[in-house]
């Protein structure tokens, strides 16, 4: 893990960029030099891992006394595309415009996308866990495919706050069953382009017994900022 | 507004009961003599209000800076119950022995508790804000079917958190397209007696722009304790 760049905001948070072989990263700190527990922050895949709203999740997170770290997966960010992610997202493109169905062609993009993204989440949290300034444990937060598959594989992951807004590909929603630890599930009422009632029967799947729904009106990029806050009080309470 | 005792609690709490007319109620305020916004908490009618945990639930929300008041509308708690309701129980409890369908006995029932309680809360509320120490805000917490008619006819209150597991009257469904204030409704995914597909039907139907859902998994009696937590956050947000 090479750190790149390094950057001190006002309010202490120190934001370094780091590389991890081909994987382009960015972790968060605190300015308290006591080892910290650590959030996973995954965005999906239409989204780079500097966009404005999620750097400052990033930070309030860190407020709260977390370690931060995202990463951009392969296919993901500026990572570079594969001709079969191109031609995936060509056809996306198109049948949205036909107005045809798109599961099909969701369940190759996003099936793909998260066969490569999980290795790479994973050797990532191996060189995390190396550093002084991480204790664990871990949480993760954000994009549910690449989390169901990440948390019913990798035992050191205690709690995870998913969002609904994003295609689920079969295997994970088949894998959600699997999920036992804590969970806050994120969901926008009328997302425009993900299912209500698909994003209800994976909520009901999930096999924890300790899972919580939070819905909020609104579209796909909605989301409320005080769910920032309750997202991390519920880390508060599994991870402290 | 007559004032029958008082009781001091460590944490400076103080709880008074009262009458006003034929109303038994309580009211808890902070131990600061400054006005304080208004919280309503109106438990369903199975419970009495001095049922420990609604105690519990208004003494937490004293702690951020709440008046709460409770009452025992008619027919609920230790108030008598008219012949019709003794009637329409005896109906219900036999109708769940046997197994039978309980809507239209729950849609007489709970339609004529929420008729009668409805006006004895606006009394309420007018006496309550007569006091030096409440200034509004006013919120409304719990009973949903009765918290719907309220925020419907009554402009007075801000901001409702309702409780879904309860029987909501037809009438009540209607009127939910009527409320246009903040509102978080709370319910249990695993709800024995109440259908988790109406209580969803409900939440969609509510004409507020700014609504949120919280679900958790468990039955009836099981909320967890941060729900309180999340429901007095909610309030600050729209009573401060």
């Amino acid at each position: 893990m090479q750190f790149t760049s390094e950057r001190r905001f006002d309010d202490g948070v120190i934001e370094r960029e780091f590389t991890l072989g081909e994987i382009p990263g960015t972790l968060w700190t605190p300015p308290s030099p006591a080892p910290a527990p650590l959030v996973l922050m995954a965005h999906n895949n239409g989204l780079p891992k500097g966009e404005p709203r999620l750097v400052a999740r990033a930070r309030r997170s860190v407020a709260y006394g977390y370690a931060v770290a995202s990463i951009d997966a392969p296919g993901c960010g500026d990572r570079p595309r594969s001709t079969a992610d191109e031609q995936a997202r060509a056809d996306l493109g198109r049948a949205l415009g036909a107005g045809e169905p798109i599961d099909e062609i969701l369940e190759s993009l996003v099936g793909s996308l998260v066969e490569r993204a999980v290795p790479e989440w994973r050797t990532t949290l191996d060189a995390l866990l190396t550093l002084p300034e991480i204790s664990g444990p871990v949480g993760y937060s954000g994009w549910t495919a690449v989390g169901i598959r990440l948390a019913a594989i990798e035992p050191r992951i205690s709690a995870v706050g998913f969002f609904a807004g994003g295609y689920v590909p079969r295997a994970q929603r088949e894998e959600a069953r699997q999920i036992t630890i804590p969970l806050l599930f994120l969901l926008q009422w009328d997302d425009e382009g993900n299912p209500r009632q698909r994003a209800l029967d994976l909520f009901d799947a999930f096999g924890t017994q300790e899972k919580t729904l939070h819905a909020n009106t609104g579209g796909h990029t909605g989301t409320p900022w005080f769910e920032v806050e309750d997202g991390n009080r519920f880390f508060d309470r599994h991870l402290k």
